[in-house]
């Protein structure tokens, strides 16, 4: 892909641009970066940039969006490989684990986003819901089929997996001692194997 | 406690200032808010609150450590009690959940402060390497003594208990479904008792 010059063709241009915003967010949340500084990251001017992401708000969206679905296909591939939704909560936090800058953009992006007035609020909203809804289907369809204890709330049980998840992801940047990628994905493993009984 | 005036007495101002400093930074983040406009929320100048503390980010360290004492405080004054840290982090949780200024500013100041350039990095990642190193010795305590099963990981299940409680405060604000803070801590509880099998 080409960087530092003004004539990368349309789409290796926006991946490119969404690439360096992933690390402009993730360096300094939504509103600590200017358009200007990621286009300048990107080699173009700021006119180049506004010409593929109408605003700032627009590649914020378009790089959410890009991110949810390719999680989210990773999430239903695995799933539907290993019947398991533990393994495939685990190969997405491994895959963004792996790139601690979209780790540390979603973390930041998500809890700047509790502001209702947040440009997206109203994204993490609907992915956090859609997730939770989801992924208590699956543990229902798992107690029917007998393959996890009856006794478990899926509602609870949902709501926990999410919340390892996202709470590891935020001791990858704040335990002093320096928690490794792949320490917080054992971790992740751990907690599920604790809280997964089998039937 | 006067409020809108000027001549509030030295220690209920300090704690009027930090009052209105954790709602506003709760809404809006730290770099989203101006030392001017929670000295107006206090009904006082500029000056006046800056008579109190040097800058925003005094400020903002006066009130992480105000309510990490008594987070602190009632987290160790409830396992001496009961000798539980998982009561113990239920007793901390249910007490900020009963105000959610404080949960917003909380969830929405750690994460950013995963930037190593914030005015509270350091302070987070030494609460989170205290809190997590406290409650790794009172497990490993607790598998000496022979009231928790000893194939638990310690360090495992402490990051696992601490990112629970990070991650269902995001959810509280995140679901669109409407998560109140009595399911929150219904659901931390639920988790406690399946992650900690009693010997």
């Amino acid at each position: 892909m080409s960087t530092g010059n003004g004539y990368a063709p349309g789409r290796a241009r926006q991946q490119q641009i969404l690439a360096e915003a992933t690390r402009a967010f993730g360096r300094a949340g939504f509103d600590g970066v200017t358009v200007q500084e990621i286009a300048e990251a990107c080699g173009i001017s700021r006119q180049g940039l506004l010409h593929h992401f109408a605003s700032k708000e627009d590649l914020l969206m378009a790089l959410l969006r890009q991110r949810d679905e390719a999680d989210e296909e990773l999430f239903r591939r695995t799933l539907a490989d290993s019947g398991s939704p533990f393994r495939a909560i685990l190969a997405v936090v491994r895959a963004n684990a792996a790139a601690p800058a979209i780790t540390a953009m979603f973390t930041q992006l998500a809890a700047e986003a509790i502001r209702p007035e947040h440009p997206a609020h109203d994204f993490f909203r609907g992915v956090y819901t859609r997730i939770h809804t989801d992924l208590r289907g699956t543990l229902m369809d798992m107690q029917r089929e007998g393959t996890l204890v009856a006794s478990i709330d899926p509602d609870q049980l949902a709501s926990g997996l999410i919340a390892l998840r996202d709470g590891l992801a935020l001791q990858l940047f704040l335990r002093s001692e320096g928690q490794s990628a792949e320490e917080m994905t054992g971790t992740l493993e751990a907690m599920f194997s604790l809280l997964v009984p089998r039937s």
